[in-house]
């Protein structure tokens, strides 16, 4: 091919120095003279089919959005991007608190890392049945995983966002008929020393709105979410309360931040508020 | 330059035939063989500051998203991407109907073409009085104009996106109290033969919802949108009708689109209707 | 209950006038009076999990965005949003043109309308070879289907998003090495009177770009779809002609929108261009 | 109001107990019992037009993303949001790093808080003149401003980003002509004793990349850059490690935190690398 091209070898471009020989080139293997490590990188922004472990060992498949890092010695130039995604495809797709551990070790051997990490974000369905008429359908929750191996010690930190209803408790004093409420996010990140499955996490939260939501609702339905959001109107600094009063009774948890953030029916901004634990 | 590169001129690389000589060869500008005359070409995703005059010629300054493409004669390989950026920064930022004219006119003579298309994006503010203690507060909408050059006449669109409150009828009737609500949106797309002033096209808008928005309101204010807004409730269908039915007793407008989406309160979905005029 | 909220039944609050009885209240099917047909009613943003059948009837799960709507004739307040939801639970989670007609015709039927339409979003995966190591590496597309019942007709459109690597014939022409590049989407819009693969159509998108994309690239590959890159130069117009070239030698389609996007390394807006059949 | 509506005010509903007297019930100023104190409350993605100051004391206009909070004693209820909008309304709309601190201190006294929080982030316009040509033309960075007022102590970090092109130094190493090349963004967070300029950072990034982005480039530029990215390949990792290079000579800069993320022309996913001080 070199003869093909018409590049003269012997006389390198003005541009730079390609080199040829036996091996490709290793250019990110080349030392690096900045005395810089770097704390993370690696890819981002990858779309994966994985499958989701639930509480009672049956699987969900859905679809993730990844991202991948290592840190990077100071001495080394760049690390190998290809080899996150050897790991990942082999590593197959289901996704559980043990495999994750596997694939962060995996990627430190691979990648002659101290430390790796794992970002992990994907849409989680629960059925629901309908308060009412107890009719099923099936809504949509996010779910983030945020894995760390830093030296030996496993970090691992689940965040869920979950929608619900809040009832303005303002609105609902001052008026004469009806308060204004909306669709809001609560969304919760946790550590804990053993595992909290998505599904209990996302019924604490549930309890602490003024509604849930559903996807069906029969007209039995609609009358028993609007009749129990007016009967419990929460702000948003209820709403991170109630959340966090509940965090607080689980010793099993060690960690958490709680974020609500209404999509408020009468303003064209949102109301928030934030509780972090320590 | 050639010299020091060690690239030999006279033998092209493999991969392709660089050009050298006085003038920078102008790829754009080759013949094309395959007799496919493209629609639109040019730019997007082009962030700009402009002015926009409003009905009492004030300028309001803000920050456009602006495409611009050309049509493109099958004879041609390709345009000349630089001319649009010349133009737009040429053109100076203020925005009226009558210079958007220019700077398509001038967009077709710097590239040859026969049509000539400008697609402006940018938030529109606007001072609101509280509906009961009057205070003041400046509120965003979006706007959208759609503006072609196609042989000699200009065709032009406008579209705006007014955020509005809808309060649901139905959970409204089965109810005994309460009623579930949301922030939802219009987006109304007009063709008219005389200007339609923003603001003019907003009040009409908002008069059709279940009550309008402020990004200021006091307690008393609060009271009363929460209201006016379970006096009025609107299912989306009702929205679009509100509105359609509005628009149809000017004869000025002589194409309507108008949709209403409104994120739902009770769900982790939308509700969602459309009408469109012919 | 009643009795319990101090509502006094008989006289009816300002805000409006509930009505309890036997059945709850079908606001939406009072009658309207406004005479306005409305030509799409429903829901929007609902995330579902589906299974999508590829050309060998195997099965992929993935994640779908889905609308679903219906008309309205103008006789009727509003349509039965809890319908939709029931009709997509019910269905089952594997999509494939046949059950997609089967789904538009219950939500006609479950809904009285006379057309029915269905917007379904997803990701679909393609497990790639790297053109020299032949390693392979999961890559995600973006499909949609647009499928509408108007009156008894079946119309089937399908768009993908198609990421590709393009480089700039002008920048490799008129400098001494080197060539910009960057990826770009090609968003491919077909009707046809037979079923098209998603891989076959792929294919044709990649075959008409500068390179296609690979998850997992070993230096070896990396080498090989630079090189490749720098042979094939073409520009957004270059795309989209290559694209419609090869459409048009398929009589099978019957109607194609080809458009271009490239996120421009040299520029902080893109390039585009757009073909569309008739 | 009362008699027309028909709610008897001695017998509350059961869903509640509205409040009627001379003045509007306070429900914010309620005592809480729960003994949690909330780290931040208040309003968020409100659109603001605002004047931007630069380094000569001209102004430029743009339209801002705002979130404002307040942290609240574990003995109110809530916060009152419609005082952010008031001290937001009544502040102008000229951004500069004194007056900032004046809308946090008006903030902490209107709300009655300790702690009061900004954050601020709007698209920024420079004419930058092409290298060869010397042709003007704008283009946009992204800047955001997180600002605290923390008892009486006010912490100040500015964030940029910064789109540039980026080149792969392996690519070339090993191909025999080209080198893929694509748009990248870095993001600069820096906190720092004395005003760091928004034209100075960006500077600083974009010398460090492969090349900076223009707007408007003739074919004389376009050559030009092409040929500098070829001449300057750098992985992320070289570019988060020659911006804290620069960085650190500065002893203005008390701490950073540095991301770089290249929208890789031959993937469909990113390449990402971040280093942060201390």
């Amino acid at each position: 091919m070199l003869q093909e091209s018409g590049i003269d070898q012997n006389e390198p471009p003005k541009g730079g120095l390609p080199q040829f020989g036996d091996h490709l080139h290793d250019e990110q293997q080349l030392s690096d003279e900045r005395g810089l490590h770097i704390d993370k990188v690696g890819v981002s922004g990858l779309r994966f089919p994985i499958e989701v472990c639930d509480r009672t060992s049956l699987t969900q498949s859905t679809v993730a959005t990844i991202a991948m890092y290592v840190d990077l010695d100071q001495s080394f130039k760049g690390t190998h991007m290809s080899r996150f995604i050897e790991v990942l495809n082999s590593h197959g797709s289901i996704i559980s608190v043990d495999n994750i551990s596997e694939l962060l070790l995996e990627m430190k051997e691979r990648l002659n890392s101290s430390n790796a990490y794992l970002e992990i974000e994907f849409p989680y369905f629960i059925s629901k049945k309908a308060p009412v008429t107890q009719q099923a359908g099936l809504i949509d929750y996010k779910v983030h995983f945020d894995v760390s191996l830093i030296n030996e010690g496993i970090d691992f930190a689940m965040t869920l966002k979950v929608p619900v209803t809040t009832l303005c408790p303002c609105s609902k004093a001052i008026s004469e008929y009806g308060a204004h409420n909306q669709r809001g996010e609560v969304s919760v990140s946790i550590r804990s020393n053993e595992t909290v499955w998505i599904e209990d996490l996302i019924k604490v939260v549930e309890s602490c709105a003024s509604s849930e939501l559903y996807s069906l609702l029969k007209r039995p339905d609609e009358k028993a979410v609007t009749e129990r959001a007016y009967e419990n109107p929460v702000f948003v600094e209820d709403l991170v309360r109630n959340v966090v009063t509940k965090l607080k009774t689980d010793s099993n948890i060690t960690w958490y931040k709680v974020e609500a953030e209404n999509y408020e029916s009468i303003h064209n901004h949102n109301a928030y508020a934030c509780i972090e634990s320590g």
